[in-house]
């Protein structure tokens, strides 16, 4: 049976209620919020989830974009996180961190789990300085009943720069981190088919994302890249499983900023958010199904 | 001539001024600070700085221990970089951020520069996602004559796990970042040897600093691992120039919580501080000279 206790049964049992695999970055930018926001992060991002909150499992705020404006935009997110979380929301902090033995650990305390002081259901963080970075943001999930997205295979062209390089035991660099991750998530497994250590997948790259797909059967993917990098829902197809789980697909700018869009020209800003949204969960359902 | 608008000549300029290469690593822990600190963070880092800032050319903040207590926790590292900088200081912030695009650059335009919120000299990145994400980093650093240190090499024995992986051309995984950021800094070349992309490259692996100072001879080399990662003088020794420039070197618990050594037991916390700063640089001007 499904519980609250692991980061995995929760994302799968908000998936299954709300019918819906759609991940909403909250990227906040000045130049692009609806003039109604009067430049508030705050109340723009509140404004997101009150619309989003009905329709999707979870939401992801990019860090940078609060960090970008010092401690008070930092304050911000705290606050952001705090509103998500009690209008039912995951929230996923997509801060990519990463760094040696009690550095990573410090970073862990601090973003995961309800209790913590930023209060992440989950994190997303950088494989390169290798597993004993990693183990201790799992060892801190674990505790906590929170998740872990390990950069796997990302959606920016110069994604392949290292990650497609060659090692000399025939496997590509993404391969090793991918096998390194299905068998930390092995050890997570909750009541369904996957744990709570997940991967970031990019839409961008189909032929990976299936192959991926099969190396880590157990392995949540939060694949970004769909929308404006150019990812569509054909493309993130051989992400989901035979019953529709098993990846959550981020859209940052086509669902916050879709008032600036001209199909959404008509619309209150937020009712563009709310189109843009269900039009996102029909399309991946499509697909996913 | 040495001139203040490259990040590569200031360093140049300080560690010649200051005789030192020694890097003083902020990485404040409640469990350790001076009981007459009370507990505050503020006053613990302002009193390393006043005791360090004669004595070497940089201090490196470890945003992860401040991340760690939430958006007061930034304001606190907000008003140490400036107390830093006050005191004639280099700031590097180190955060190993990484990200992609627009999100790349948001994060250095948060950090990088004077002008910037968080006012670091330079900042270090993590290299995972490719040349992509790097070079938003390069260019806002290039535009405000700040540094940016990208993760080459790293002090942990985990660090192997893709480092030291062989790519199929014969070169390691490191060896690619590497040759990646020799070309970067010739870009940036100051007025002297160095230019303003650097590269973090272990203590605790002397054999490949030796390798990686042959391969970026144009790159200063910020060295972790010195004291309690076991890396000694004589480790660190290959990363250094005849002149005795081109590396600077971290300690952080070494130094900041000298007091709790037995060997200084009977000073002063920041004579303490004092006491293992002094000898940690008449050790690194022996080996690099």
């Amino acid at each position: 049976m499904l519980n609250n206790n692991s980061f995995s049964d929760r994302l799968e049992t908000a998936v299954r209620a709300k019918k819906s695999a759609v991940l909403v970055g909250l990227d906040p930018r000045f130049e692009s919020l609806p003039p109604s926001c009067k430049g508030s992060f705050l109340d723009f991002c509140k404004g997101v989830i009150d619309v989003v909150a009905p329709l999707v499992p979870a939401v992801k705020p990019q860090v940078a974009f609060f960090e970008q404006h010092g401690a008070g935009g930092m304050a911000v997110l705290q606050m952001v996180v705090q509103y998500a979380r009690q209008k039912g929301l995951l929230v996923i902090l997509d801060g990519k961190r990463n760094d040696i033995g009690t550095t990573a650990a410090a970073y862990a305390d601090g973003m995961l789990g309800e209790k913590s002081i930023w209060g992440g259901d989950a994190i997303t963080v950088s494989p390169y300085l290798g597993d004993d970075s990693l183990t201790p943001f799992f060892e801190t999930a674990a505790d906590r009943g929170a998740g872990v997205f390990v950069l796997v295979k990302t959606s920016n062209p110069g994604g392949a720069m290292l990650q497609d390089l060659i090692a000399a035991d025939g496997k590509s660099i993404y391969r090793h981190v991918a096998e390194y991750v299905q068998t930390a998530s092995l050890k997570t497994l909750g009541a369904g088919q996957y744990g709570s250590i997940g991967a970031v997948v990019g839409a961008t790259w189909p032929e990976q994302l299936a192959e991926l797909r099969t190396l880590m059967p157990n392995v949540w993917f939060l694949v970004p890249g769909f929308g404006a990098q150019g990812g569509s829902a054909k493309d993130v197809a051989p992400a989901f499983d035979s019953e529709g789980l098993g990846a959550i697909v981020n859209n940052s700018r086509g669902i916050i900023f879709a008032h600036t869009q001209k199909r959404y020209a008509d619309l209150d800003w937020q009712r563009a958010v709310e189109a843009a949204t269900v039009e996102m969960i029909e399309q991946l359902n499509c697909v996913s199904h």
